[in-house]
């Protein structure tokens, strides 16, 4: 599996990336409009967010992705369209129209994703022009690719972008992706986007099974302070360029499985290590549990306790507040047979903290890298999350903003 | 109803405190033990953690309770006597055994609770010269009260204590309380312990019984950052002193309820208001649901998402995050029906940010009490919630604390 991080959304073969400044962001030297488009017809698919309160575009896209016939993503940042009422369901419909227009497309073969302010009516007349201006910067350079990873950012300190090639049956096979992530944007929330190409043939109802796998092992992982957004989106388009159809229950599922799952693990790390105010890269294993669900739910009771948070910004091996972080996530736990790992060193067993070298395990903690593993001896059952640390950058971002 | 703050726990009759410092704790000018005392016989109940990694004095405190007559509570700060294995478990029996002897009262007449490091042994020659000293400081002035309101603290930055007067079948009935709160204790956890004296007389079932209802409406309305201690305790005395009996289902039954309830809610309200770095106390109303869990669910995502607390700290009515972090509570909403007052003032409705004045609302932010009510248009169920803000504050104190 060959990895790189330049061009990534256009690595797959018939892909075209084009972006644009229209005026939505306040920054003139950003992008805040792109389109990724398949020079072939593509099935595709998508993901979207469940929170109760959702944008416009995600009320729409969840509608248009009903036939699975996808080859175009038309994204802005800058304005998420949320909390918009009619109005804005009526202004992601117009945006739909406008680019099915100038991609010379159906009207049912492209989503639309927003990200940015919210409450704030979409600026028709800029998106017009910036679909416009982006259908006519389409190419497929890296410039093009990595054009397109900044178009989709809002505070986000950095692109996120990786592509990896695979060998199926002999023949190269590319999964290319973009994320945005965890940064917080006036006035508002980190909405999660990440879209995903690739040059292999699959029946949308595959590409969607593939898709829920990848995400369950990368997205559904992370947690930077457990909010939601209105508007996150992962959606994946495959147009077969490469001359290869993807058979169900196949080996050649098997490969492309992992090739996606390594593109959509890398991202979501990614956002959890551009998170706001993120000093730490925080995994946190849970094994032994009775069930996948009840490690899940332990695992994300330690990794959005503030108190564990923020413990991890100040590099303390605090192992009592992630024990009892643990004991209140609503699962039944025996202290006796919990067993705490920080850093691969034994700190807490039988109930009790353990004599471990406390200076070695606190010199651990200076690396930005934080492994937690906590073992219930309950049953066979295991999850893992990422997250990261509670800063004052953290608090400093969130606090100084003004609605 | 008759309000004082002075000397509360033994304003009922019949009560006595001894508090004394015995060296659990470093700082010496402090008291670190303290015993409240039923002069006469009498019915007890308590509550405790449900955190499954719980202390070895809630263990144990569990099971002398089941008996119903309790007649002192025996109480240390500066240690936990959580995770300390069986240890700890035979040394709080041994605090049991010791406080009995000084007490001259039975062994299960008495309740002890830890708060304070864990992870450490309790150190038991320095209890059992605090329970004796303490035995031999009893006495039922204020300065006694309020001695014992100051033992129980950790790093609370002030005592929390009241008492309330009632007339019930024109007899003076006196319900009076301390509790500690918030303070976190190094290396750890914000223990909640809260201890309720009375002269009424009462079978310990309904006295229990009032307490569940007290709890419900007070302390299990409030949150600070989700993370519950192993140590939590909340425990009752009735000495029957005042020469009154409490019926069920009585209308004497009743104004003691609404009396406990105004002390157990003053005091679960001076915890939040003592809130690590708190600068603001914040009540959430949710109104208008389909149930009073779904109502908990919203007001407790809301209370605890540190993207709402951020901009609660900095003064900033940021209606998008509060509404979407209700989206994401886990309850079927409708947008369009969705309507949010922040300080009585609309400021979102039919899915969209009304027209209200900002800077009226900017200028309300600035006080130290905000209310936030969101209606739901769901149902005719309601809960409300009680917070503080997040701060740079709390990150200090959290992050810079090294096991």
């Amino acid at each position: 599996m060959e990895v790189s991080t330049t061009g990534c959304i256009v690595a797959p073969r018939g892909f075209q990336a084009g972006s644009t400044y229209c005026g939505i962001k306040i920054a003139k030297d950003s992008l805040d409009l792109g389109i990724i488009f398949s020079e072939y017809p593509a099935t595709g698919t998508a993901l979207f967010t469940t929170n109760q309160i959702y944008a416009a575009p995600v009320k729409l896209s969840r509608k248009i992705i009903q036939k699975g016939r996808i080859r175009a993503f038309v994204v802005n940042s800058g304005n998420a369209n949320a909390c918009t009422g009619d109005q804005g369901y009526k202004d992601a419909e117009e945006m739909v129209r406008i680019a099915a227009r100038y991609l010379k497309i159906s009207e049912d073969e492209l989503l639309i994703a927003s990200t940015g302010i919210i409450g704030r009516p979409l600026p028709m007349d800029k998106i017009n022009a910036g679909i416009q201006a982006a259908v006519n910067a389409l190419g497929s350079t890296q410039a093009h690719g990595n054009d397109m990873a900044r178009a989709i950012m809002t505070t986000d300190t950095r692109q996120k972008a990786v592509a990896v090639r695979l060998k199926i049956n002999n023949k190269d096979v590319t999964v290319g992706g973009i994320a945005k992530g965890a940064g917080m944007i006036a006035p508002n929330l980190a909405t999660m986007l990440c879209f995903l190409t690739t040059d292999v043939s699959m029946p949308a109802m595959l590409l969607n099974e593939c898709l829920r796998n990848s995400a369950e092992s990368s997205f559904n992982r992370i947690t930077i302070d457990g909010h939601m957004s209105t508007n996150d989106t992962i959606a994946i388009i495959a147009n077969g360029a490469a001359g290869i159809t993807i058979p169900v229950k196949s080996n050649e599922l098997q490969i492309f499985q992992q090739g996606l799952d390594y593109v959509t693990s890398y991202l979501a790390k990614a956002i959890v290590l551009d998170g706001e105010g993120a000093t730490k890269f925080v995994q946190i294993d849970v094994i032994g549990a009775r069930s996948r669900s009840e490690a899940t739910r332990i695992a994300r009771s330690i990794a959005d306790s503030p108190l564990v948070k923020t413990a991890l910004n100040g590099e303390d091996p605090n192992w009592g507040r992630i024990v009892s972080a643990a004991g209140y996530a609503g699962v039944e736990l025996d202290a006796s047979k919990t067993t705490l790992y920080i850093n691969n060193i034994l700190i807490f067993a039988k109930g009790m903290p353990t004599q471990c070298d406390l200076n070695v395990l606190s010199t651990s903690m200076k690396n930005r890298d934080i492994t937690i593993r906590l073992e219930l001896g309950l049953g066979d059952y295991k999850d893992t999350v990422w997250t990261c640390d509670l800063s004052h950058e953290y608090v400093t971002i969130n606090a100084e903003y003004h609605t």
